[in-house]
């Protein structure tokens, strides 16, 4: 849609030959409509502004294609696992399509031989991961919904994704905010309570980073209201 | 497909008929496959256990629709605003699917006569909302994307959101969270700070409700910064 109304300058784009033997690779076929392709793979730190408000990149096709990645994953784990809750089902969708696993996948797929950037992406590898999702918008965009589905299933999830070993993985909010404290040598830590509250107890924890309350859960167990500190406090760290 | 597998018992449903003329009223149609729908409004309060860890209720139709809505009203925003930036797409969109509004637009729709729930829904307004995206979940299997597209923009969207409108109110997080204090009586504030890194100013807010930094949120701006962090704090409050 944007990419035939705005066309971006020709030298934005990745030399042709590296962009479309990728682009078989990620998608399995060679695209006719290929602006919007092009478009997905053009990073924030190239765009320019064609009205005052709107630069041209890839940031509304990851818009996009995160929304429709979602539904592809919610999706499969709901067919996947019959017999698990929507707890189990939500915790297996955000260990799929958090960042550093998308930035992780976009990198076996080898978008960084073909993505447009001024960054260095040592420091910012969540750029593959967002080109990746972009790239999900425009093959949506172009192809529909079933066939993104059935190419992000075939070629991303069932390729780079180990939905067993992903099961058994305790990688959970509270192990990867426990690894980052490890990693960043900072003391993390949990401080629980439990409220009363309509006859039921509700717990609640506080995460704790250094001396700091960085993220805040609650839930019906004590398990959970520490997940949901450590979301809470990934997302803060993430960002 | 949980439906068909698992049929909840007859007397949870609502009666027959309120049942079907609701359901054409929101969907269009009367379907065939009924079962999916009718546990789309079965909450959790009257679920009951087949195995040891689940329970048969709406919750995961609901975390499959609240995916599908996401991607359906994503898209929407994406082609109905083409001059406008992620930022502002992002924020319509949860202008559209938050709980309150999700809550709003399921009590219009007639959705609190046909559901089963042993809560005082008086108090738990969220109920409804739930329940309308476990309906789109279940229209979902039942009918694909496409249709399940159509009939949420025709029937939901566009009879009941006012995007023009959404557009102007400036109902953003910091509002919202503004909002909250008055109504519930709690002072809410916000402490900014600027720091410098990599030659860019980065903004970090601080949202104070009494006296504890419940809501922390960083960006290239003042107005940013306090957004993320009135948005991290409203959900831990909504949580």
């Amino acid at each position: 849609m944007l990419g035939s109304i705005f066309t971006p300058k020709k030298s934005l784009y990745p030399p042709e030959k590296t962009f479309l033997k990728l682009l078989r690779h990620i998608l399995g076929f060679i695209p006719r409509n290929r602006e919007l392709y092009q478009l997905a793979l053009v990073h924030k730190s190239i765009s320019f502004n064609i009205f005052k408000n709107l630069s041209i990149n890839n940031e509304r096709l990851e818009y996009l294609g995160d929304a429709i990645l979602d539904a592809i994953v919610a999706e499969h784990l709901f067919n996947r696992f019959p017999d698990k809750d929507e707890g189990f089902l939500t915790q297996m969708r955000s260990k799929i399509v958090n960042r550093e696993n998308l930035n992780h996948i976009a990198i076996k797929l080898g978008i960084p031989n073909i993505i447009k950037s001024k960054l260095n992406s040592e420091n910012h590898k969540s750029i593959y991961g967002d080109a990746l999702e972009a790239l999900i918008g425009a093959l949506y965009l172009d192809k529909g919904f079933k066939i993104t589905r059935n190419i992000v299933l075939e070629r991303i999830i069932q390729n780079h994704i180990n939905l067993s070993k992903l099961q058994d993985t305790e990688s959970d909010f509270k192990s990867r905010i426990i690894e980052w404290g490890q990693k960043n040598k900072k003391d993390v830590s949990f401080t629980n309570f439990e409220e009363q509250n309509d006859n039921n107890t509700v717990f609640i924890s506080h995460l704790v980073i250094v001396d700091e309350i960085i993220g805040r859960g609650v839930g019906s167990s004590k398990k959970e209201a520490e997940q949901n500190a450590a979301k809470q406090a990934l997302k803060f760290i993430e960002e």
